[in-house]
């Protein structure tokens, strides 16, 4: 168990609970929040803050599966909003004092199974 | 390093050389192979080992990040295929003999930022 990891679980714990100003308290000042898919980047601890606070819908969050190095961590999210379901993949990085400073999150969508492989596959 | 994460590392390297062999014998003989976006699941060295051999194109894969414990692994992907470019994030469980035993991907997709969020985002 390392300080990142307990940071992380707090993390989520905190945007569960709608606490942002204990949320922000688990940010360096200088978070980068980076999201690949829609080459879209948040800087800063208040903007990052202030996009969690303002995103749509009531939905809620579990941590399905956690990975921690001592400066690095990454966790397999379930979110729920209404009867929708869907999953995160985020990667952090910790600074020096044990806050985050970078998140690269990445949200899988379901999709078909290519044809010509369910010889090998099966459905669950 | 533990061990895993090198036999981790092992598995992608031998998969970019198309050693099905040694690739297999970075496999549990019981691994089972989940991708929660399509509900598909394969089972056994066998099968999983056939099925990347057979997946089609001229793929190649590099790690851009990799998350290590010594019983799980993490990896972040960059696969291309032609002019195509694609990430992937894969879940690696260990047995005790340092295999792997259980394997779930999750391939992100682009997508267009929802509207509402630019006055704290920036694309990059």
């Amino acid at each position: 168990m390392t300080d990142l990891r307990k940071t992380v679980e707090n993390f989520w714990a905190f945007a569960e609970a709608r606490d942002w100003s204990a949320f922000a308290d688990t940010l360096a000042e200088d978070v980068v929040y980076t999201l690949p898919q829609t080459r879209e980047r948040i800087s800063g601890r208040a903007r990052y803050t202030e996009f969690n606070r303002e995103y749509p819908g009531d939905w809620h969050v579990r941590i399905e599966r956690i990975v921690a190095e001592p400066s690095q961590v990454v966790t397999w999210t379930h979110f729920t909003v209404g009867l929708e379901e869907m999953y995160a993949v985020s990667f952090f990085t910790g600074d020096a004092s044990g806050r985050i400073s970078a998140v690269t999150d990445f949200w899988p969508e379901p999709y078909e199974p290519p044809a010509g492989r369910d010889h090998l596959t099966e459905r669950y």
